[in-house]
């Protein structure tokens, strides 16, 4: 299995210490070895920062937990390999574009019998992934849903990606992020919590090293930051578990959509 | 305007030296503070290194001339807007999906009058430079030409696009760089050259700054590594300097199509 991380945040915020935590479970805390990858947005804009070996020798990793990118949306995954080989093209999170936006997708889980059903045609995987060929199949059936033209309301695309995440996680496991830059989704298959963080901030300790972080020191008053991941990286706040089947859309660290919605 | 840089080679080999002598051009040696990029294939893989801030400032350039990432082909680009505001969405490389292979194009020039030409539907600029625009309506065209699936042969492919490229440049000035991750296509509007370095290798000078190569010390008897660039990186090798219309196609490190072939 694999490790997912993700944030909204409603002003440019640095994910380092989250990460940080992250990180030690490629190698030391935990056994995702497999590669690692980040994306940020800023703005309509993204990148991506990615390495096949393990997070918590990683060149790269070092610069992004020593570098503070502001960012207002964050998708990450660090990856113990179950299907596809260990190379850069199965390396998480894949990013596609559509209606001039790019979307980010990670998964934790793995999938069975699925060839079949993903039949894919304008979105092609690179890799030999079942996540990344599940990502396309998303985005095909969007497109076939919605046609080319981007909708003025990104909420129904979203309850539709919903229904689309149902039949995949009956396929196995699928822990999902997607974002597409403005909005965070977060679909629950068995292993998906989530934080907010608002005024008064106080502090966090961190799970997986020895870190302790005063938000109060970091943030304005006004600051709203989501956090997502597999599993809790903080033993002193309280996170909100997902149960089997929940899902979670997030914009500028606020809720604003969830299955029930 | 931008400056471009690339590479093809026939062993995975780190572009260190030539990124170097570029990055003193975003800011030292050269006015093109408005951002850098810079792509590396590795296998099916690419991960792109980006930054709206100047490469001869930036940390994540730092990390790029201090860790020798391996790659089989490159694509760097070094921005002075002319189009579009200074933003990580418009910075280059740009990378698409097309066939289950990622795309990366850069431009070097401006063009004019060009937004009626560019008509896209399926790929869509998430960015507003005119660099951006002319990607996607080229990957349009590709597939208006040749359809979903993947041609057995990318030849006829490439040699579609120089056409493209033709119409592209009867706008305004059009350097472009354009890779699948096996091929790299360089075609020239006014600024482009490029250098094919085999045994016996000999020491290499950067012109942007003071530093000395020998890379008969860092390459086996086999290597082949093409670079192509805006302007020759070095003062003391004969770099190959292409006419106005002139494009060429290498292939690990070779030559495998030109405009005559």
């Amino acid at each position: 299995m694999c490790e997912l991380l993700a944030m909204s945040a409603n002003v440019p915020t640095d994910i380092v210490f989250s990460f940080t935590g992250l990180a030690e479970r490629g190698g030391v805390t935990g056994p995702h070895v497999d590669g690692w990858g980040i994306t940020f947005y800023e703005g309509k804009g993204s990148r991506t920062f990615k390495d096949a070996c393990p997070s918590s020798e990683s060149h790269v990793a070092q610069l992004i937990k020593s570098y503070p990118i502001k960012s207002e949306v964050v998708v990450s995954h660090i990856r113990q390999a179950n299907r596809g080989c260990v190379s850069l093209e199965n390396t998480h999170p894949f990013t596609r574009e559509l209606w001039g936006r790019y979307w980010t997708y990670a998964h934790n889980g793995q999938l069975s019998d699925y060839q079949q059903k993903f039949a894919v045609r304008r979105y092609q995987p690179v890799g030999d992934t079942d996540s990344e060929l599940a990502f396309c199949w998303i985005l095909e059936k969007v497109v076939e849903r919605f046609g080319d033209q981007a909708p003025a309301d990104l909420l129904p695309v979203y309850r539709f990606i919903a229904t689309l995440a149902d039949e995949i996680r009956a396929l196995g496991v699928f822990n999902m992020i997607l974002s597409d830059g403005e909005h965070l989704m977060s679909y629950c298959s068995n292993n998906l919590c989530h934080i907010t963080r608002r005024a008064p901030f106080g502090k966090a300790k961190l799970i997986d090293t020895d870190v302790v972080i005063d938000f109060d020191k970091e943030t304005t008053p006004n600051d709203i930051v989501t956090v997502i991941a597999t599993r809790p990286l903080t033993d002193n706040e309280d996170w909100h578990i997902l149960k089997p089947g929940e899902w979670k859309l997030f914009a500028r660290g606020e809720l604003v959509l969830t299955q029930e919605g």
